[in-house]
């Protein structure tokens, strides 16, 4: 039989709005790779008016916008992460790590109770 | 505007299915405190035929079951956190504490960079 394992996901939050999270994360991730909205909302399995959403609220959310675009000329369409973006992104994934450290031991317990 | 915050939820899977999470550990806080799977899923706004999923798919995946229920009698309908489903509710919620603990920190430098 497979394994157990676990897997910490780490919700950022106001009020009721997900301000970042595992989808928003990930988007960012694929909006890095691919350089557009359009390729990573395709690349995640989302609409592209989802993604524009989720990039709208982590955008509101911070004291700069996490990712912008470019609106005309040869770079149309062509989404990147700013400054702000990559370091948000940064330490979101160092949360999701030191979270995943800290509860390891703690599952080593749990796993005894599992088949 | 209200401080944003996070939350770590840890998912515990094999392969695809997860075993314990934060629904399944609401749900048992909720049989340890109503008495009964019925009233537990009205309190937690799902279907009892879902809590009853729920269940099967905890007590399936551990070495003993975590809720037992009694079929018959004056006790009828009642349900009960076995010494397992006790010992494995507390331990996700150490879980989540070391992991939100650990967090926390790295939460702080996320914060600066919000509004």
């Amino acid at each position: 039989m497979p394994k157990p394992r676990f897997v910490p996901r780490i919700r950022v939050v106001r009020e009721e709005t997900i301000i970042l999270g595992p989808g928003k994360a990930d988007l960012l991730d694929a909006i890095q790779r691919t350089g557009t909205i359009r390729d990573a909302a395709a690349e995640l399995e989302m609409s592209y008016m989802r993604a524009w959403n989720l990039v709208r609220t982590m955008n509101d959310s911070f004291r700069e916008p996490l990712v912008t675009t470019t609106r005309g000329g040869s770079e149309k369409g062509h989404a990147t992460l700013t400054e702000t973006g990559n370091q948000a992104l940064k330490i979101y994934r160092e949360m999701e790590r030191a979270a995943e450290k800290a509860a390891a031991p703690v599952f080593a317990k749990l796993k005894k109770l599992m088949n």
